[in-house]
Parts: structure tokens; sequence; C-alpha cells
């Protein structure tokens, strides 16, 4: 049974998991969807009730009942190293390809559309709410009067994109910002705002979460400091024991949002509270393991590796 | 409890909809994603451990936990007639809408994951086959030598779009195609191609189910028609009764797909076998209505406006 790893060609985490399915004697295969068509094929065969699927590349065949678990890590957009490009022809082999995938019973991190969801910024902090996590009050608006009482009411808030990184070439970097006293936010009305109440941090926290799996690690710091993703503070990451409750919250938010992988950020505040910020299902994890030596990319691929049933 | 119908200005089947739930009395709200920011405009709170959300159009307000459900009819690109659109313009408002309304508790139809796995073809077949349908043999494949043996096998086959309509203003329409004998399959390796079965048919079935109601309708194919969506052929649909096996097969495709509505298109053979073709789980229905004067618009409103939970 043979794990698919679904990503781009330069991905430094992938290489880190796919050591160690080799450590485990796990056969993969390595595919990146924009190599289809072209280096990688496919066929599906539907008859009379019975369902053959394959996939290959690089002279490597893998059949897609001999498919154990599949890894979205990085993906390329289907096609996109096709002779002649093109959305028609991006839509069809994107099609051709995850609608075969999905025919398997393979296990998947994470399934696609719980993927999809998890990355909706405002059901992350409706889930985290339920999952038990304490989550600074934030409110999502188009509205300048909503955005200018709840900074009032507040004081201290930041404004965050919703979305992610603006697209852009290379991507544009948006950082967590404090919004200054006296803000005009008359612009509130032309795109909606997120804004949320500051959390005055002395760590963050990253939590990487692999099936029942934590790995839990802090960076101090510095007063002030607001994106922990900016900056060289000359802290680095040091493993920590999460507490009880998060670990909990941790495990409801998985099964909630039908997660197998999430990489959760918290702001540490001076009380030792671990709030939520969000909790990115794609997350990156080799900068952590390289600071503090927690064997995540080793978790992955003990999760892929694993024998037994879908979930 | 209110509806929420998301669609754009022009839909002439939301509007036989809303014509039902005026008459039923069901409050509903219409809402175009592509109105967001600007015309529409909402806001989500996130306050210790509570959740409130309002989404405003036309200056009416509806509030998230009176939401009863939402139907996805038509929606417009987010962000789509906003002063100044743009693609990351586009992700924020969509992330901020879908995120606010994933948050309730209405009910869908369709949910959002559920209807993207849904529009997959290879998906659809397998699906089709676990809820007992006869299909028609078919492969999706990149390799020109598998294209060939399948034509050679079956002699009869058809080649089909897999994600649909190609892009293009006005789109393109790509009707399904008999493969001629002699053809040469090389072009197949530049882009996945769905070949399938030819289904000499004496009628096309377009069978229309909503919740656990389902219309079928009848329209007699002239001899050697392929596609029955293009070309009129003088005959008009008309309502039929769906065999028991094919109303249990249609019952277990939903539930399979976590679908609240569906519409099927079936190939009826000469000994009477109704093939599926496929499942769109957004299809117009107005047609089918307007050519039998079955009820489908009000089964819509029916399902919309019922009390209740959550499915």
């Amino acid at each position: 049974m043979t794990v698919l790893i679904l990503t781009c060609e330069e991905d430094v985490t992938a290489d880190m998991v796919v050591a160690q399915l080799h450590k485990r004697g796990v056969p993969l295969v390595r595919f990146d969807p924009g190599d289809l068509p072209g280096e990688g094929a496919l066929s599906a065969e539907y008859v009379r009730g019975e369902f053959r699927g394959y996939l290959s590349t690089g002279g490597r065949v893998v059949s897609m009942d001999g498919l154990r678990s599949i890894w979205v890590r990085r993906p390329g957009e289907p096609a996109a190293h096709a002779a002649e490009p093109s959305a028609w022809l991006s839509a069809e082999s994107g099609q051709a390809l995850y609608g075969m995938l999905d025919c398997t019973t393979a296990r998947w991190m994470n399934e696609r559309a719980a993927a999809a969801r998890a990355r909706l910024k405002p059901w992350q902090l409706r889930v985290a709410h339920r999952s038990g996590f304490p989550v600074p009050a934030t409110v999502i608006t188009t509205y300048p009067r909503v955005a200018r009482q709840f900074a009032d009411q507040y004081r201290h808030v930041v404004v965050k994109v919703i979305s992610g990184k603006p697209p852009g070439d290379p991507p544009m970097a948006l950082p967590t910002t404090l919004v200054p006293p006296g803000t005009d936010f008359a612009e509130v009305a032309a795109g909606p705002t997120l804004l949320q109440r500051y959390i005055a941090k002395r760590a963050d926290i990253r939590l990487t979460a692999v099936g029942d799996e934590i790995f839990a690690a802090r960076k101090a710091a510095e007063p002030g400091q607001v994106d922990g993703r900016f900056g060289d503070t000359g802290h680095s990451w040091q493993p920590v024991e999460a507490p009880p409750t998060v670990a909990r919250a941790v495990a409801r938010y998985l099964r909630l949002a039908g997660l197998a992988y999430g990489a959760f950020d918290f702001a540490e505040d001076a009380e030792g509270t671990w709030w939520f910020l969000e909790c990115n299902q794609g997350g990156q994890f080799g900068f952590v393991e390289l600071d503090t030596g927690q064997p995540i990319a080793d978790a992955v691929a003990g999760w892929l590796g694993a024998p037994g049933e879908p979930l």
C-alpha cells in the first residue's frame, strides 16, 4: 500500500517526510498535479460497477486500490506545466485527478472539503469557541461605525487579513498591525475588515497537531511585538508542554473541523493563557522541527504510513 | 426565520421560488455576493464564546440566528460589483461572507463542500455505481493507447467534457459527440479525455430531486440524436413516473453525496432502461416545470421554508 504525496518539486518539508517514510519502509509516490498531463498521466475506468484507476509519473505507476493515504502538501495547479496551459485544461485535469482520487478509500491529510472550510477565518473563530479555546474578541465588518465602536470598546486592537496573503509575485505580506488611536474607519466600507482585541503577549506559541499527537513550541516575544512572523527577535522556538485544557481543545477542534493535521497559533499573555489566533490546516512545520528537534515529520510519516481503515 | 437566497439579479428560476415562498408567507432575503461590499454589507462579532452576525442588502437586515435555510442558487463572484474589484477583494469578501454563513445552523441547499465534490464527474460515476444506477462503461484517460482500446472494445463511444462548459464570453458549448471510426487518439495525451459507451436512446430523462421528492420528465429523442441539450427535435418534456429502483437509487445518491437537490440526466434505451449520465447539483429546473407543469419550484420553496432542525 502506497502513500501519495501531492506537492510541487521544491518542497523541503515534503523531503523531510519522504525521508521518514523511507526509514519506515513505506512505499510512496510524489506527484505534482502541475505535471498532469505530461510527465504525469492517469486513467480511470468505470465498467459494470467496478472502478479501476491509476496514476503514473516518472515511470512509476500507482494503482488506486493500492493507495493507503494521500498527503495534500503543496500541490501545483493542475496542468501548470502543460505545453499549452489554460484555465480550461487546468479545470479538466483537476477534475479528472481529484475526482479519481475521491473514488478511493485512501485516508486524506487533509480531506479536501474539510480543508476548504477550515481556511475560512470566521468559521475558525466559531469552531475555536466551540472547542473551548479562549479567543480574543473579534469583529469582521464592512460597517465603519461597527469598526469604530469595536476599537473604542477594546482600546488596543489589531487589524488582520481575512483570507491569507494577497496575491502577487512575490506574494505581498501583510503583517497583523496595531490600529493607531484616532484611525478613520471610513475605508472599512470598501472591504470586509477583521479587527481583533490586541493580546499583550510574552510569547508566541505554535502547536502542530498530527492525528492524536501534538507538538507545542514557544518563542519569547519582545515587549510590544505584534506579529511574530516578522522581524528577528533573537529568540528561537523551544519545546513546551501544552496544558491539558489546550490539548483537549485541540482534539475537539480537529474533530469538529474533520482535520487530520493542523498548525495552531496562540499568543501567550502575562498570565500564561494561550489565546487562539488561528489554525492553518496546511501550515509549515519544518522551521519548528529544526529549532526544537520535535519529531513532527516522523509523526506525519507515521500517520500517512499507518495501516488500517479509512477514518 | 428567514430564507437566504444567494443569486445574481437576473435569475428567473429564483423568481419562481421566490413567488412560492411569498405564497407560503415565508420571509426571505435575496443576496448577491457580487454586491458585497457596497449594496450588500455584513458584520460578524465573536465575543466571549458568542457569535452574532448579520447581513444587509437594500435596506433589509437579516440576523444569522434568524436564518432558516440558505439556497445557493447562482451567486455572483464576491465583490464583482465593487468600485475597485480585484482578486484579493473577492477573496476577502468571499471568506468573510461564507465563513460567517458557515457559523450558522441554517440548512443548505446544497452544502458547499458537498456541492464542490458533487461537481467532480469521476466521483459522480463512482457514487452512481454505488447507488445502484446502470452507468455506461466510461474511461477518463491521458493515455492514447487506453482510449483507442476502449473505442475498439465498445465500437460506439462518445466524447464528453469533464468539468463542464469551457470558460469564455459567451461560454462555448461543447456537445457530447460520437467518436468517428478511425479516430487518431494521439491528442488524448494533451488533456484528460472522457469516453463513454454510446447509449442508443429513445428518450432523454431529466429527474429533479428536491429533498425526498422526485420529478421525472421524459423527452422523446430522434434516432441517432446524441446530446439532447442541442437542436430542437419538436418534442417537449412530459411527466413520467420514475421506476421504483430508480427512485431508490436517487435517494441513495443524494445521501451518499450529502445533497438536498440534484438534477439527474438519464438516457432511456430501447429496453426502457434509464442509464445514468450525470447529476448536476445546481441544475436548472425552470424549463422542465414550464413544459410539464410539475411543481418543482414549490417543492424547493417547501424544502427551504420547512421548520425544523438542521439536517
